[in-house]
């Protein structure tokens, strides 16, 4: 017999070889149905492996990541063997699981090609597969069999994966008539994928090698439940009309220029004041909690940044050195403002009265991402930072934890994030060599962390082992309108670049002291930020963001001396104004204007002008009667403090 | 004989053969007594020589650049001649006049070595050698003669440059016991000379070059009266304490650091709060000017700037480009900001209607200067530009440019620069092959920007030959308090970018026409502009702009609490205040105040707490008398707006 302990602590003996499966259908039909992995002793395994000793366990639905992993990375395999029904000897590269669905990336050979027309015969045979409800079977072999089995394949790139490994058994998954190596864990059997959709297709270089050969990368999607998968598509369909470069595009926010380079955005007039506004919002509430700003150069000596370690970490990969005519003189576009901050501390002796001490800066930084990984304004080579680096005693780090959450909230709630997650990462106790600072030091820290969290009523998953080595750290994660998950907002301790940088403050005993410093972006970068912003909102930004308030709309020529009255009336009222002054019909003009997601649109006619009012309309809500200009003007006003005050307090 | 026409367009006959120095006695002793130079039909003439053709003259005093010119060259030879006599063997690099007196790179040679100590006995040297009035010769010979006299001398350093003129006839001067390869002009005789100053000493690498050998520079200054020289040494020592360095860190404006880089300045809090409102002061009249914000990255292709032509101009002696893991990619740092503005210009069709266009943005730009020639805020690696492009219509240029003027007089007169000169630079009409662009645009353009300084009642030199190629342009020199000239303000025509990038609007014509482009930046730059508003004010900035506007002075600690809600009560109405909690006596409470430029000082005390009031004291200015403290409040603010309502009307 052997003990299997449950999360909720409960222990139960079973005979020792009982798998997951098994246990789950002791415990409930509905459970044995529904989980398709599960955690033993902290590894996951698929639930048809036997338990052969004491183990703690617990089971993955699909709903888990570690299910949908389990469950997209048997589709890859599902895929592959159609594959190979549809194209004998198809050769294959990798194919694992990824955030949403699956991807493989194979070589049909024999001068095949596949298109996006071939997808749904793929597809089709997938479901026929699955539903001869195959058992995916794990086996281990020594590494001799495996290659000799792919050897006889003649799959040169599964040969090539397999000569990188270590030498012993490897294991493999077999199903219905395919074979692949494999970690795992994997569905009991492929009946368990119901709904199947493959998504598109794109050329993916054998390792990412532009030298080597271009493989065809087939993404697809599956779910143990087709109305899962309607969903999804309609999800998709959603995010494709609020896709952020399309929406940027169509309000004129930002562009990119071949000439001046791939992911590096140019911002337009009114994404450049859209920006403006954010920035201020946030500088505000930052000179609030006493940050005190800096400006940095974008570019630092090598030097820098072999001190600061980032030479080492991002040297490679990346943008290289700026020489210059003087001989062994290097610089670096900076990846960090960090090293630029931290030599500011140091710019004079410090004492512990003035600490903690805030320093804030809308820094761009530069890195180098490969040009098939850039995407919008998601994943640029040069992006803003709302960066702030916090020096302080280790006694002031709870409450300066605390400080920066609220400032983590009030932009949340400014944006209407109302959906979010936290988790804090904490160092692995076992593993306590692998991480810089002293143990008293990382103790005072995970404890200062994790009561910020719960004195601010903060529902954190806590997961050790998870911390960056120079220490802990929490992480926000946002949703979306769409229920897509968005990671804005990370607050980091910082033991490291104190130490590299040599950092000092005397204390109250006379005595020369570390700072720790705390890294904090409640943004994370503007462009990200923005685009996440777009997505979110469809492009209807708040009132008091939104690049245009009202626009004003002449029923006919007649009008536009009122028009033009109305329009200085408002702008002088700094609310953001403009005329639709084109010969067209005034129905035409308002689904215009509503395309431009303008809040308010103003139809001015002969009443209007006769009365002094404007009729005023809500973008998306329709007819919001007549108003005294003067009484809009108020409107927009209040309903601009309610959100900014909302904001700042 | 021949004819002389004089500025005046008077004409009067000569005997052939005669010098200026004759004509100057003709006309007026004091005339004869103070001409040092002369232009003989545009060139650059010593007095002294004759004369043999009909000719346009102008005479030059010391007072002029030319007249300086001509006098600090030949104090250069007066010390090189001092040199000679106390260090026989000396061999000589270059010695120029400078736009502050001159200096000689020498190598005394013998092993000898030159330090501050023995300026005072080469100036009593120089005197000495003054007061024998040698004539200053002019010689033509041949550049082998030249060549021997050099070999003999053992001069490598003349040797060098001789050899790498063409061969002809070269010109010497010689006068007392030396002799000197060069061009001229000097003046009649050293006993013009009559108060010299030997100011420093400096390393220098022969022709630049670090691997070669490091002569010795020797910095001095000349004037024809002892009271220049005692004038010029007191500037020198104002100017020495309104060093914007020494008042920068004093301040804690800003800092530099070995690390990041020389030239690459880092704004500490107060000097970066101070941009802040130096640039909001400029984008809010640049609303008012129809300006639009735009934001770029600080990288580009070089393809970019191979098509707008800097890689042509900056690419060499600069910062190299940046590759990056993909093959052949490679950015620049931008140099300038026009690339990326022509770009956006570039994201859209444009027509007519919406031209003109302004785009700016508060870019920073790098550019590599010799470590040797960094110098402060005002010669760095790393500055940002205020700058802004106007894209416009040719019928749009004049008004667009007094537009500008406008906003350049706007900033002078809320700095309160109130002398200054103009200069509008127009192309050489004999040369007219040099420039790019229709004739008839640079008519069009030159009289646009004669006719725009006309009209705003400037009283601008108009200086041919000065245009860049690709345009006219206007240039603001600035007097600052010491009397020394600051390039400010610059708006440049440019019709060779919109050429080269292919930019186009659609006319009224319904054709493609090119539009004119303009490049402004009233500051010129927020590094260089600060500098210069540092030595200008020696820190005492204009109330609205300064970091502290107020500190209270408690008595003693009894007076903390009433202090603090003086404070809070300040700080509510967004004046700028702090306390100086310190336990000192008032009297030095003061004194550090008045050091850090404080403008307002509050003295609280046991009758200030009683009645609820505070004791003004104004920086510089002493005891202001008791002010309520509202009344107190009211004063700042209305101090403030009158300061910057007179800078936004």
């Amino acid at each position: 017999m052997i003990k299997i302990s449950f999360p909720d602590s409960s222990v139960r003996e079973y005979d020792s070889g009982i798998t997951g499966l098994e246990i789950a259908s002791q415990i409930s039909h509905g459970l044995a149905k529904e989980a398709v992995a599960v955690t033993v002793n902290g590894e996951l395994w698929d639930i048809t492996r036997p338990i052969t000793s004491d183990a703690a366990i617990k089971f993955h639905k699909f709903e888990d990541s570690e299910g949908k992993h389990a469950f997209w990375h048997s589709s890859a395999h599902l895929m592959a063997e159609a594959l190979e029904d549809i194209y004998p000897g198809t050769r294959f590269g990798i194919g694992p699981a990824i955030e949403n669905g699956f991807y493989y990336d194979v070589d049909p050979g024999n001068g095949a090609v596949i298109t996006e027309a071939d997808l749904p015969k793929i597809e089709e045979k997938m479901h026929e597969l699955a539903r001869l409800n195959s058992p995916y079977i794990r086996q281990e072999i020594s590494k001799k069999d495996v290659l000799e089995y792919y050897a006889q394949k003649k799959d040169e790139y599964k040969l090539e994966l397999i000569n990188e490994l270590e030498d012993g058994t490897i294991t493999i998954y077999k199903h219905g008539n395919f074979t692949d190596l494999c970690r795992g864990p994997h569905l009991p059997d492929t009946g368990r994928i119901k709904a199947i959709k493959l998504l598109s297709l794109a050329g993916a270089y054998w390792r990412g090698d532009e030298k080597r050969k271009q493989l065809t990368r087939i993404y697809g999607i599956t779910f143990p439940k087709k109305q899962m998968l309607d969903d999804y598509m309609a999800m998709l369909e959603q995010a494709k009309s609020r896709d952020h470069r399309k929406i940027g595009k169509e309000l004129e926010l930002f562009t990119f220029s071949q000439k001046v380079g791939q992911g590096l955005p140019l911002w337009l007039p009114k994404g450049a004041m859209l920006r403006e506004r954010l920035e201020n919002f946030l500088r505000t509430i930052q000179v609030k909690y006493g940050y005190l700003p800096v400006i940095t150069p974008h570019i630092g000596q090598k030097e820098l940044y072999v001190t600061s370690g980032h030479w080492e970490k991002y040297g490679k990969d990346s943008f290289k050195p700026i020489q210059t005519p003087a001989e062994g003189e290097e610089f670096l576009l900076k990846p960090m403002n960090c090293p630029h901050h931290c030599e500011i501390y140091k710019s004079k002796p410090r004492s512990y009265k003035e600490l903690p001490v805030r320093y804030a800066e809308f820094g761009t930084v530069y890195r180098y991402e490969q040009s098939g990984e850039l995407h919008g304004l998601t994943r640029v080579r040069g992006f803003t930072q709302d960066d702030a680096h916090i020096f302080c005693r280790p006694d002031q780090l709870k409450d300066e934890f605390k400080k920066v959450i609220d400032i983590v909230f009030a932009v949340f709630k400014a944006f209407d994030f109302q959906d979010f997650t936290t988790q804090i990462s904490l160092r692995d106790p076992d593993n306590k060599e692998k991480y810089i600072g002293s143990d008293e030091n990382w103790i005072k820290a995970e404890k200062a962390i994790i009561e910020a969290t719960e004195e601010k009523g903060m529902n954190a998953v806590v997961v050790t082992g998870e911390a960056a080595f120079y220490g802990p750290k929490l992480d926000f994660m946002v949703k979306d309108a769409l229920g897509r998950s968005w990671q804005l907002g990370t607050i980091q301790v910082d033991y490291n670049l104190p130490e590299r940088f040599d950092m000092e403050y005397v204390g109250s005993d006379d005595q020369r002291h570390r700072p720790v410093m705390i890294h904090r972006a409640p943004f994370g970068s503007m462009e990200r930020f923005i685009a996440v912003l777009i997505e979110h909102t469809a492009g209807k930004f708040p009132l008091w963001l939104t690049p245009e308030q009202v626009i004003i709309l002449p029923i006919s020529e007649k009008y536009h001396v009122y028009a033009e009255k109305v329009l200085n009336f408002l702008n002088n009222c700094d609310i953001r104004t403009l005329i639709d002054s084109r010969n067209e019909k005034i129905g035409k003009k308002i689904r215009d204007s509503e395309l431009k997601r303008i809040p308010y649109l103003l139809v001015v006619g002969e009443k209007e002008e006769a009365e002094g009012t404007v009729s005023v309309r809500r973008q998306g809500e329709g007819d919001k009667g007549s108003f005294k200009l003067d009484d809009f003007k108020d409107m927009i006003i209040k309903e601009v403090n309610r959100q900014t005050d909302l904001i700042v307090d």
